[in-house]
């Protein structure tokens, strides 16, 4: 996966974090209001610490983030490592092929045989509300706020930055 | 951890892979509406196929569980084996001091200094709605649903099974 220098200290670790676990489980809402999860290979973490991924435009998640609640959990867990990442924030689909081109790779023909121009293959990108990394080293939980306004404006987003014990 | 027989081979093979990777990423719904998770160490997947941790009773999960959505889902990923669970559930606080005792173990004084006795520690139940598991041999995904009827009710829980390619 590609990853794009961060803002500061906090959130590079963040993206180290994201760039050894690679694949996440992201935590959506279903039609029945239940909290459901899935394995996602992360494409790219952007230099506003957005994540990107590959998604079949058909799938049961696209759905649920269009009709049913856009905002989403996507969980980096290393267990052996000890690293854990939680990052909150909300999900839009990003038809760009420009962009699909850029970040396709031989292993998303696993998921999308017929390769890059395959039409049901589009972009999920979730934009960063907040970040919480855990770190083995002290046993302490980090936790990072981006500017909801940054989103919805487009401006430049802060990362506010707040650490507090784990528990 | 603990872990009980299960009622089938679908779910024991759920409980193979959460035995093995026993740290689960916990996705709740906060005051704000925000998807969060945390790591937090399963003591015990149950014969309904239930998981029991430990926590804070003062922490903000569980003040999120009940005052802003019972419905949290529980992730077990292991990258490097490329096994990864999805249980989607309803969590209660169950603060039973016998059931503390039994599953009390050295590991958990990390958390809670003062020991099995300390008044903060009670314990979290899922109560699991729906499992599903990627098997990394033949890439497919199995989702099993429980009725949720059974929650309710307390009678038996049956569980269904379900399978779908991965997508």
């Amino acid at each position: 996966m590609e990853t794009k220098p961060q803002k500061n200290e906090k959130m590079e670790k963040v993206r180290d974090i994201v760039e050894e676990i690679r694949i996440a489980m992201m935590t959506t809402v279903d039609e029945q209001g239940n909290l459901v999860s899935r394995p996602m290979a992360a494409l790219q973490f952007d230099e506003d610490g957005n994540v990107w991924f590959f998604t079949n435009r058909k799938s049961p998640k696209v759905d649920q983030i269009e009709h049913v609640e856009q905002r989403v959990n996507v969980a980096f867990a290393s267990v052996s490592d000890a690293d854990y990442v939680s990052i909150s924030g909300v999900a839009t689909e990003v038809d760009d092929r420009a962009k699909i081109n850029e970040l396709w790779n031989p292993q998303a023909k696993a998921w999308f045989p017929k390769g890059k121009d395959d039409p049901d293959l589009t972009l999920l990108k979730v934009h960063t509300q907040m970040a919480e990394y855990w770190d083995s080293n002290d046993s302490t939980m980090v936790r990072l706020f981006q500017q909801a306004s940054a989103v919805v404006t487009g401006t430049t987003p802060k990362m506010g930055e707040n650490e507090k014990v784990y528990n």
